[in-house]
């Protein structure tokens, strides 16, 4: 077959964007034969190409520059006429069948990721932890007799015998790495040594697991640690004490082949890559460990467990299970009660032999986040009746108490984490995070995170914005953007009849129409920390509204299926870090949280990573966890038309039945 | 450092016998520093030169020729002083401090060991094997409700309560790899498939280990294992029929690090060895079980157990795990029973999670193989008084009957397997197995295995031989040759006074003075395969003399020690190879077995692939050698002068005290 030179040149190469991690060399020419996807090329290069939607074209964030030769583009999608004439191509998209020059250029995702730091969790105080006889990893010193002609037991019974004399403990399993060590560590203590063991899992008539031998008395260390799609957090925990003693987060490495678990699977269910996604993970996972050391000045032998929540598909990609069935019908998952591993089973830097406990999932979009969500809620052991929200790149939706548990999820998709919205990021440095408008004169004021010139708007901006412009009636409930406030008067007919205004009259160059129809202009040009306008457009609020549709008949289905009217819900929890900093007022504008009293909602943070603490530390929590995922009742939405009719219902602002929303009916003849 | 060209001729490249495996080629130069010794230079080079003590310079097996250059001797031992004028070295002994060029002659053990086929044992009819219930591994034809959005059970729970349902199973423990193909064998194989599970260890609250899943009713097979120091032999057996489907062995790859175990043990220890004898091991054992699928025409897929026994020393070098302490008072092992593994633990190469069941030891000289062989023997199920004893390169023996066992190790050495004996050799091929003496002439005559010219002689060839020269007066008593009956006048006195001679007067030119004192010639070179005369010397006699005296002193000082007198022993049981051809009534005149009536003697061969094989296939066996290893009480010889005694006062024809052998007394009484 005929083998063609591809070149890259990066449009920056001081950054190293796309450069092999710690090369700041140009990339190396490449032979590959025809047919070859410039990503494939470029991968082979070592050029690593962001496909944030799993390289099906759909995202347009791999767009390359052709600067000598050309390809063949399977499809330009997401790409402007202009774009394509001037060379511009898709790179998961565009097949080599030539010497070609590909520049690729510097792109923002890849930007932010490299220059924002680690997100830092902010430092909680951890939960009270007396019960020590509870604690999973437990510590105990033993001193052996050393053996003589007259006793010549073997090392291991030795072991056995002291563990059942001075701690009680009947029945032991040992690995062949410890084994095999077993002999020098004994001798060099000279028989006496302190026995790290994991009692989590012992249950009358089962073994407890021996993970290492200390020559003295050992700290105990562990990790709670969540796989989020976009981040991964971890916590560094004394687990004598109980004290969190580092909290570390970083973006989830896996982002590069996919932003949401769809695009994931898809990239990983291609031959061979499945192994690439679980290194990826390990290794952000592995960053944040020795980072985490690093801060509280631990050894990463010493830390004996890692207890691990996350969604099904963070899990199973984690673990290189296959995880294809979680996307087609009728969505299974492989597993969701994973058996305990160890360390060495998955490469993880720390005691080779220590635990690694994957919590319970209950079903594919249902995951172990959800059940350690729910433990660290506390709602299942409590009366009042409580909707337990987690809002990531998905919605997951627990509604219940102590006496039972029903669940459901629904696909809201990444639009509140800034994808599918042309100038929307996530919620770092740069992020509009707070928007108001002017009701006379449409200017808009915002806040943006760090104080800087922005770059984008995050989803607490979006929703503000979204809120703001809905009531100001440059939004119609639709969702329409209202041409008749255009300063320039506009010739072609607004694609939709423009519902009841309630802008105050006037009109705004904020309103303008862009190359994806009407947009409105938040930011100019001269304001941004990129120099362009930082507008939304019609397609944006569409996909805002979907979202945020999804997410509202969600739990408006979950709780008629069960026959509880939403108004009887005393508690409403949001956890997840969406929630963390949007304001309740313009997200019951907006439609996305029912018209409760605003003390009813609480927000969370990361309950994924508070519930893996709580297991990591706790026997009866790590036992209340499997409980929760037996207990809760899954509700498939997809199941009949129910959802879809309540979805389509929600794709207004607030809502085609405002009555469900008597506050902001209110606000809106105020208005 | 300075640095230094080796290299290496060797002295018949088209054999092979020391190039890298499957190389015809030279092998090239090696630099090496200055302090290297020959052997690890040759090491560097492909060239493995075998060292049967472990490199310790005791056995004079791995002696070079240095044709160019010198090299410093550490030390000389079994070199003559005209082999080491005329450039010979010990390999393991020689430090490089210059250019030099050695030639690495071929060794006859080495040579034989590429020229003496695969070992097959006879093969023997199966035992009953009616108690299908009983069997370790088991399968199960499960039928399990594809998914639906109505029930989306994940995989792993549809399959587990499909084992509850349909097979009665409560607890399932499952491997990750296992897992990660779940979906895909579930899906490929539309919901239905076999389970193949172990229950060996399934006991009441434990769990069972799934093995695998097929498409289809897969057959069962499993391999019974004995790892000895010299041999290592697999049975390949049907676990459904209990037939035995293939006999295999081959010589364990270990020896060329050593002969006996002690020598390993040394080996072993030093920096990075360890790895190395278990891959040697390991090699051995998958060369096996390539030659049994192909003989039987099996799919190693479809190995789903293998059941070792081995002593403690074979065992811990096949896992790797130190083995030093088993060398060193108080000679303690790192473990006596080893958990379960899988074949991937250990790199076998049959179903990577198949089961390895190690059987137990007792201590460590008493190891699985003896475990194994009193199960096989059944003497722990029964009334009789017996006497097992597993003679191969050290003497086990256990004495007991259902209501006690007691067991002792004696270093009995290798001499009967052929080392430390000029022409000793193993029982293959040229090997002479039977001697007779004619009591006029002194004149031998003798059988050789394969009926070719002899090369050396085995076991039962040196018991018989010691029995006729003893018989026939050419050695007294106390092992010494006759210096009267050579046939010129010798002018050096006998070393010791000459007993009573039995000859019938007369002399013989069989008798001469060699390089280590007096020798008997068995066969003159014209006669030999390599055309050298085959000799026994006065060393190879006192080696012969102190192996058979250990052994002896072994079992009566065992008994002794229980108060039970030797006559009372109702069956002599003898297992090992070395048992198998020997002729009861010369071992009984040369005082190695006791002078019991020859019908209480029993050879059972190799009972520890027999008791390996019982175990593998039935779980109440299994159960049973975990019995008896806890029963069986040892006797540390070492720990009083007894054992020294009665050694000491065994090492006579036959013995001491000659009314402890009364046939004996009536045959010198004849002769």
């Amino acid at each position: 077959m005929a083998q063609h030179l591809v070149t890259f040149h990066l449009d920056d190469p001081a950054l190293g964007a796309h450069a092999p991690l710690g090369s700041h060399e140009p990339p190396h020419p490449v032979h590959v034969p025809t047919g070859t996807l410039v990503t494939e090329a470029a991968h082979t290069a070592g050029v690593e190409i962001t496909q944030p939607c799993g390289g099906q074209g759909r995202c347009g964030r791999c767009a390359v520059h052709i600067t000598n030769g050309d390809v063949r583009r399977r499809s330009t999608l997401r790409l402007s006429a202009e774009d394509v004439a001037a060379g511009y191509t898709l790179a998961c998209q565009s097949v080599v069948e030539g010497d070609v020059s590909v520049t690729v250029p510097p792109q923002e995702k890849i930007e932010r990721r490299l220059t924002t730091d680690r997100v830092v969790a902010e430092v909680e105080v951890p939960i009270g932890y007396d019960a020590r006889s509870m604690q999973t990893i437990q510590r105990v010193s033993l001193s052996l007799t050393p053996p003589s002609l007259d006793d010549q037991t073997d090392d291991w019974s030795r072991l056995v015998t002291a563990l059942r004399q001075q701690a009680d403990i009947e029945e032991v399993q040992v690995s062949l790495p410890l084994l095999r060590r077993l002999g020098s560590i004994l001798r060099d203590a000279d028989w006496q040594v302190t026995a790290v063991f994991d009692s989590a899992l012992r249950i009358p008539h089962s073994a407890i697991r021996l993970i290492d031998l200390r020559p003295q008395e050992s700290p105990l260390f562990g990790l709670a640690i969540d796989i989020g799609t976009t981040t991964v957090s971890c916590w560094l925990v004394d687990l004598i004490s109980g004290k969190v003693m580092a909290q570390v987060a970083e973006y989830n490495g896996q982002i590069a082949r996919g932003e949401d678990v769809i695009s994931r699977i898809i990239y990983a269910s291609k031959n061979g890559s499945s192994a690439e996604m679980q290194a990826l993970v390990i290794d952000t996972i592995n960053s944040l460990i020795a980072a985490a050391c690093e801060k509280a000045k631990v050894d990463p032998q010493n830390i004996f467990k890692a207890t691990i929540a996350g969604n099904s598909t963070m899990m199973h990609l984690l673990l290189d299970i296959l995880a294809a069935s979680i996307r087609l019908a009728p969505f299974v998952t492989a597993i969701n009660h994973v058996p305990a591993l160890t360390a060495n089973d998955l490469n993880l830097k720390i005691n080779p032999e220590a635990t690694v406990d994957c919590l319970p999932g209950v079903a594919s979009y249902v995951g172990a986040d959800i059940t350690a969500g729910v433990l660290s809620s506390g709602m299942e052991d409590g009366e009042p009746l409580t909707l337990f929200m987690d809002v990531g790149t998905n919605g997951e939706i627990v509604l219940g108490n102590r006496d039972w548990l029903v669940t459901c999820a629904c696909s809201a998709g990444p639009a509140f984490e800034g994808a599918g919205v042309v100038h929307g990021m996530r919620a770092t440095r740069g992020a509009i995070e707070e928007v108001w408008i002017n009701g006379d004169t449409f200017e808009p004021t915002y806040r943006v995170i760090g104080n800087i010139k922005p770059r984008g708007i995050c989803g607490s901006g979006l929703i503000a914005l979204l809120s703001e412009l809905f009531l100001t009636g440059v939004l119609d409930k639709g969702g329409n953007l209202n041409s008749h406030l255009m300063l320039e008067a506009d010739d072609s007919p607004p694609l939709q009849t423009v519902g009841l205004s309630h802008a105050a009259g006037g009109s705004t160059a904020r309103i303008r129409r862009g190359e994806h129809g009407l947009e409105y202009v938040v930011a100019w040009a001269h304001e941004t920390g990129h120099g362009q306008d930082i507008v939304i457009t019609h397609v944006d609020v569409d996909n805002l509204l979907r979202a945020k549709a999804a997410i509202y008949a969600g739990y408006t289905v979950l709780a008629e299926r069960v026959g509880v009217p939403l108004e009887s819900v005393e508690r409403f929890l949001i956890g997840g870090s969406f929630g963390k900093y949007i304001n309740v007022e313009k997200a019951v504008q907006i439609g996305l949280l029912p018209d409760l009293p605003w003390e009813q909602f609480q927000f969370l943070g990361n309950t994924s990573v508070k519930g893996a603490y709580r297991a990591l530390l706790n026997r009866n929590e790590r036992a209340r966890v499997t409980e929760i995922a037996s207990r809760m009742t899954y509700i498939e939405l997809s199941a009949d038309n129910t959802f879809y009719e309540a979805f389509t219902s929600a794709l207004f602002l607030p809502h085609t039945d405002l009555d469900k929303f008597p506050s902001v009916a209110q606000a809106l003849n105020k208005a």
